[in-house]
């Protein structure tokens, strides 16, 4: 952990009165204590050596209410709130840097209502995304977002770091799809933002400010979530390519032509073999430098089908190796399978490394690809690269080498870190398009941001929760 | 003008040595004091007797530069600002109540860059709608955002209502195409949110909050936009109802089948009388009660035809006097012509009114209309209604009886606008889709939303903008 927490003396240390007040509140079964079930709610999926720190104590409030109680009774008594969804974050969010006491969500998981008039849902932030995307789907009705981790992140941990995903080239991120929500403030007060219609200007815009606050401006605890029709037809392709850089050209240009697929994910050699070894999957790898998966989905399957042979032929009139079509649900989830496990693959097979999110424009992608080679051979690490192409959102990830001695690493890794942020920024980009800054990027942050930038998060940080509870020392300290 | 302004002590009176200072700033040519020119800059659309103020001095700047400077010395001085577009508003918001200093945006007009590669333009804020929508479709690409005023309004005034519009039912409204904009604080920092990216969760979504924020937050002096392919293929229905009821029931029908019309207008007879006779054109609407204007755009010709086709037949099958369809281009924007000018046409008329802006839920749309026609009874004045049905956002317009007198009018006209918005928010919905708050319904704002929702508003702007001098008054005081 970063020997940097600023006013760790203005916190109060969780008296057994307020353990007493908590077990009122949330009832005797909630509260976790005991050294060894904290430890679960001590890390996320970043490095619990680095990042991690057990909180005080967990509670587990099953309503509204419970939460704003909690938070009434933290913001009293100036203990630190750490609000925490599935843990499935990866940039520190849901770390308790400060002890003090967790709010999991996880009882909060229920479906409330789907009301097909209103093509809406309203759904507590404990639900499963995956799970919350089938039971409607049983409905004929679409939730569009698709984070890699949906099979166990919630939705309340994709409103706080406003997830992208697989879909997000034509569907856009969460917050698109986020009418409304219940938010438990700082002070512990419970308000309702947003509802279910389509425009709003009656007064700002809150809930697009809380979407991606990390937690950092309160407690979501309940979501009025907007649905779409169900596409009917999906078709993907695996596209080979014998360089990452021929990938990775390709992906402005095949935007630029009027067909928006509903992804197009880069992966390069290192990426794919990594996944597959890891989940002991194949696919048509041999010789290739990188593929792009591009999924295209619609209500017509006649036009679904036009879209892929052209964006098949263009991919193959640009220099692809091979062009792959995928049609059959079954195909389709294995190679998607492959796609959504490269982090976790990479965190069994190289535990020590570094997984970055930045985003640059679209037409910025294919200048990317070299600065990162050159930055790997400066810094002696592989880094290998894949994600979002299509939003120019790329998880390119440093990692270490065997040889590479610990101290060594640790020095590399924030020079290399910090030279990536400064490419980003220079192309236009930010370093965060969808892991969010958490613990693991605010000492960045705070030398990409403009001063004034920065001041007006703070300034808002301190109007709202002024004592500081809220998820301190995220995004910025 | 109501007679609740606060702390209007606190503001400073505009002395000959800051006009003096102003004129450094922008140049002598562009700063107006004279009483008769001023008086342009007085009000809005809303009526100008009831809510026009005049300001003390109307500057022009010409760069984000010359806006920060001229806010830098205002905040110094305490001097109220007002930001200005084309004063095309309807609630009010560039009114500026407590005199001080009009931003006028006029002369920021530049149309800065149009970037094929990354789909996206740079305008400024004081560019008109139009223009900049015509100059983006000569490149062949397509600015989704459709205000009724689009021929007159500005860019920044877009984005300071979150402007809805005609085809926010498919394109959704102004806020989603703006990726990032310059914004001058009310400190007098220049600050830049966003940028040519897909997503981003590097900080707060500050971009998002600023949106719709009404000029309150800062000057938007610049905008990075989105654009998108330019649908080729275009066709619309004109379908005519004995009653509103009938049209209106149609609407969630319409929505709920899978296919997204771009825009699917309502209007009364009424309101499509006065707007016809405003115009002198004629649509085919004898003995009709209420008319749909049911818009589809795409790619594909043939599905667009496929489209209309359904549609058409699903309003025949559900009562419809008549299905017209209007495919060129000529016939399409004669009768958005009529759409448009509808709110014109009912100053001109029925120059006492209050043209209204709620939005409820999509299904909620047939229980509103029999709600206005008790309360234009129950009141003793005529509510012709239209907007934007697709969007659950209805333009009711409260009509002064000429018998009726001006106190009584007065007095029937909060009552009736306080049991209409309570009878919005009792359906879920808001009192403003897309025209703000402004002055107009500041009063009625407050008892609207849940106390700690106005609080959270109330303390952020407190935060940024500690002397209130950013235009002070509006959405609450």
């Amino acid at each position: 952990m970063e020997n940097n927490c600023k006013n760790i003396g203005h916190y109060q240390p969780l008296a057994g009165a307020i353990i007493e007040e908590l077990k009122t509140i949330v009832g005797k079964g909630h509260v976790i204590t005991e050294g060894e079930k904290l430890e679960t709610y001590s890390h996320d999926e970043t490095d619990a050596q680095e990042y991690g720190h057990s909180p005080d104590a967990v509670v587990l409030p099953s309503s509204t209410e419970e939460t704003a109680a909690v938070v009434k009774l933290a913001n009293r008594e100036r203990i630190p709130i750490t609000p925490r969804g599935a843990g499935s974050g990866l940039s520190g969010g849901a770390i308790p840097e400060y002890g003090g006491i967790v709010v999991s969500l996880e009882r909060m998981n229920r479906l409330i209502e789907i009301d097909r008039e209103n093509m809406t849902a309203v759904v507590e932030a404990g639900m499963v995304t995956n799970d919350f995307a089938q039971a409607v789907e049983e409905q004929g009705l679409f939730f569009a977002g698709y984070p890699m981790s949906l099979q166990t992140c919630f939705i309340g941990g994709n409103i706080a770091e406003n997830a992208g995903g697989g879909k997000a080239v034509k569907y856009g991120v969460t917050g698109r799809y986020i009418l409304g929500i219940t938010l438990v403030t700082p002070l512990g007060e419970i308000v309702e933002l947003g509802g279910k219609i389509a425009k709003d200007v009656s007064g700002y815009d809150l809930k697009s400010l809380i979407i991606g606050s990390e937690g950092t401006l309160g407690i979501v605890t309940r979501a009025i979530i907007r649905l779409i029709g169900l596409p009917t037809s999906k078709s993907d392709l695996l596209v080979l390519f014998k360089t990452p850089k021929e990938a990775i050209d390709l992906v402005p240009e095949i935007l630029c032509r009027g067909v928006t697929p509903t992804s197009i994910e880069f992966m390069d050699m290192l990426s794919i073999q990594t996944s597959c070894k890891y989940l002991n999957e194949s696919l048509p790898y041999e010789d290739c430098g990188a593929m792009l998966l591009i999924e295209l989905d619609g209500s017509n399957p006649n036009q679904v089908e036009a879209d892929l042979i052209e964006t098949g032929k263009l991919c193959e009139s640009r220099g692809a190796m091979e062009v792959y079509v995928a049609e059959d649900r079954n195909n389709i989830e294995r190679i998607w399978n492959v796609r959504r496990n490269i982090a976790e693959a990479f965190k069994v097979y190289s535990p020590v490394q570094s997984l970055e999110d930045i985003v640059v424009p679209i037409a910025g992608i294919p200048g990317i690809i070299p600065e990162l080679e050159g930055l790997g051979k400066k810094y002696g690490m592989q880094i290998p690269c894949y994600g979002h192409a299509g939003d120019g959102n790329l998880h390119a990830t440093l990692v270490k080498d065997p040889d590479m001695s610990m101290e060594d690493w640790k020095k590399n890794e924030k020079a290399c870190l910090r030279e990536l942020y400064e490419i980003t920024k220079a192309a236009g980009g930010k370093i965060s398009g969808e892991h969010g800054i958490g613990i693991k990027r605010r000492e960045f942050l705070k030398d990409l941001v403009s001063p004034g930038e920065l001041e007006l998060m703070k300034s808002l940080k301190q109007a709202w929760d002024p004592n500081n509870i809220m998820n301190p020392g995220k995004i910025f300290i």
